[in-house]
């Protein structure tokens, strides 16, 4: 047991210091690496592994409503990219810039991609001429540039991976509607694939997405009480449309502008994953998007016989789950820490007493929970539990949200929570930029969002006293 | 029938203009569009889907032999690039460079990838310690960036799709039967899912990868006679190791640098897909990489009936195959010419007379040939039909690539061959540069590789006449 203490000794306790928890299991559980590129991480094999199920089960969803990839160039040029007034606004000073390519000095400038909108608009206003043309909804798998002055792996890099939607609409109620959907996709992923609930809301204007009409969030709670913006929708109406010329002729042979949208989806949900179900011990993953969901160690694997029953237990689990068996010479005790540091879920032991016994042991990563179960009908006994800890896993994060999101009338009291109880507050807001931007001097909190679901906590704005309608989320954010 | 001839007759034919033929098909069957930036192309989604399909096949391929995937950095800082003396020698030249970060212009410029060994070289030097670390075998699917000239869509783009696995083996031996197994993998995807036969063999020194000990190649034919170099398999030796340092200790404590390799293969294989197996009415798919397989097609679709049989057999179908039926009101000639633009290999017609028959008319988009089968066991004649249609379009191309591979003893043979006959050709060379460069000069054809499998065409060099034993391939290429 000497190894397995060293072994989890090198991460530092969440209650210590978080940001360095954060990293420790960034590193130790092999999710990420630093590089030589500042800002840039390298995504290692778990990791991305990680990334992978996340794609797969995202694309799925997206195909299922229709949506298809593309790929667009990954630069734009400068001239495209200042098309649209409020977009290059927003996006120009935190861009990478390519000026010379092979020994040619470029006669105009090129920005590696920080999102997408002005290359599906350039396409759109190209293969997009009547109302048969839509809706168009497509989807891009790729990684954006964005030049951050502070970087943390996985939750804000220079480069990321992530996918962008774009679609155009023949109306204005159906880019809007289209919107929704994917919010709602990206909430339904959140909850059913991570076990992360979140709270699904508008953001206000000063928080919106640079040219967007409005933009949509889904926003998570840390086990530090900050918040994570974890997916975005925008509905752009017929702005980007009228900025590049996008056009259709409706049924009545009448010209009109499309109506668009786009959504996003990082790998900061990675980040997100190891800060709602990560401990001490390391990562915590729930099994639907774990890479390894059953991890098989066998305990006296040199006694005859084991080894041959661990390896038939594999033959068959891998038939239903993603399964390794853990068989080098590594003492168990070790092999336990390493797989509870990359929070693999279930974790099988067979020893020779076991098979004596016809049973195995399946031990939680979440709980540390132990149960016996026969090796008769294994395969069901196996998803039952994997089952029962993804359930367990999104309740204990939703107790987790509910906890720490507490209600505020008046400044003072809203000052206090954010000062001293890290989470969502939820307190009014009469709707001035002027009050939104006192706040989060005064206090570090930011507007997460005004959520779908409203309660009326007060009459009045907390900073300015005046009535107030808009229940909005407040909290610190990453 | 007007609108099938119209629909068709905007494709010039192969025979008139290759290059015009081939970038009409690249426009008429949606594969990609251009884009407003310079040598980079937009990826439409039915172009995409193979894509998706070339990448789940080979990914598929690369997790059975023990390879996991992972994303590095886009960018490579310009000293990095420059550790290894060949490889920077070979790229610089080529990259494009990014000078400037938001408002801040960089102390040292970025190149973006034009390919990764730098960065993997960087993170192994980091990860790799002992032999225990051994070895790792590495996979990217990512974007890469070489400021070309001259572009052509798949064939040659600025920016371009790939996979770019980077292994680090213990010995010598190891990262040999690493290149050649990866090689091998790319030949029998080309051959299995493709349809595509590959000539597999060494690259000349002049040819060989910057950086490389040895380059290995897969040649496919093209049915103008070119030749398309389809996948490269690099083997590094411990050149990169000693430039970046990669050491681990050995079983005996001893320090030893590690032996490396890398491949590639990229979006250029849709390129090949459409100039080995299309014809003068668009692409022809093999149904293993094709993104629709079956086309329902209803006849008289107004008839009773009709379409709820065509939907019935479009959903028992669907559990076998990717499966597309076209119930919109264009006319059943338009559709079949788009169809067969797009190259789904096979289409299903079924009408009022079939259904009284309990039939359904299967067409080839290879042969034209067409068979009736009963509705009855319809899954099998499906499948059986498909796997017809792939076995013939591998016999075809095949045929291709013998029917234009030649033999040639003295130059004049080669010269006319060259001149006259686009294909391969098999002749001897002495191994001097001085010989390569000279036939180039003189003929235009390249040395394609040094294939596996070598014949004793003649006892010299056709170049300068004295004693050779190197049978190498040469063609004019892509």
């Amino acid at each position: 047991m000497a190894e397995e203490k060293k072994f989890v000794a090198e991460v530092t306790s969440m209650e210590e210091d978080f940001a360095k928890w954060y990293t420790d299991i960034v590193k130790k559980a092999e999710l990420a690496d630093y590089s030589g590129v500042k800002g840039c991480m390298v995504v290692r094999p778990y990791g991305y592994a990680i990334w992978e199920n996340v794609q797969k089960s995202l694309d799925r969803r997206f195909k299922k409503t229709g949506h298809e990839n593309v790929y667009m160039p990954m630069f734009i040029p400068e001239s495209l990219l200042q098309k649209e007034k409020e977009h290059v606004e927003g996006f120009a000073p935190e861009v990478a810039w390519v000026t010379q390519g092979g020994s040619e000095k470029l006669s105009e400038r090129l920005c590696v991609r920080p999102t997408s909108e002005t290359l599906f608009c350039e396409h759109y206003s190209n293969i997009i001429h009547s109302y048969r043309d839509l809706p168009k909804l497509y989807n891009q798998w790729c990684s954006v540039v964005r030049w951050e002055k502070t970087t943390r792996p996985f939750l804000r890099t220079t480069e990321f991976l992530w996918q962008e939607g774009h679609t155009a609409h023949a109306t204005a109620e159906e880019s809007m509607e289209e919107t929704i959907k994917m919010l709602n996709i990206y909430a339904d992923f959140c909850e059913e694939e991570l076990a992360i609930p979140v709270i699904k809301g508008r953001k206000t204007d000063k928080e919106k997405f640079a040219g967007a009409k409005a933009t949509y969030t889904i926003e998570a709670l840390m086990h530090d009480g900050k918040a994570l913006q974890s997916g975005t929708s925008h509905n752009f109406g017929d702005g980007f449309a009228q900025a590049f010329g996008i056009r259709y002729t409706d049924k009545d042979n009448k010209p009109q502008y499309v109506h668009q949208t786009s959504w996003g989806l990082s790998t900061r949900v990675i980040g997100a994953l190891i800060m709602v179900h990560g401990d001490n011990d390391g990562l915590v993953l729930p099994p639907r998007i774990a890479p390894v969901q059953i991890i098989i160690v066998p305990v006296n694997q040199n006694k005859e016989g084991v080894l041959e029953k661990a390896n038939e237990l594999r033959e068959r689990l891998s038939k239903i789950a993603r399964v390794k068996l853990d068989d080098s010479d590594k003492k168990p005790g070790w092999k336990f820490s390493e797989y509870e540091m990359k929070g693999v879920p279930a974790r099988l032991e067979i020893g020779p007493k076991d098979i004596e016994k016809n049973q195995v042991v399946l031990v939680r990563r979440d709980s540390r929970e132990k149960i016996f179960v026969s090796i008769d009908g294994l395969e069901k006994s196996a998803l039952d539990f994997m089952e029962k800890i993804q359930a367990d896993m999104l309740v204990r994060a939703r107790n987790l949200l509910e906890s720490k999101t507490y209600s505020a009338a008046t400044f003072e009291e809203f000052a206090d929570i954010i000062e001293n109880k890290p989470g969502f507050v939820k307190a009014m807001w009469c709707g001035d930029r002027a009050c939104e931007d006192a706040i989060k001097e005064k206090t570090g909190a930011t507007a997460r969002c005004m959520p779908f679901v409203r309660e009326n906590i007060a009459e009045t704005c907390i900073c300015c006293g005046k009535p107030a309608s808009n229940m909005v989320v407040w909290g610190k954010a990453y």
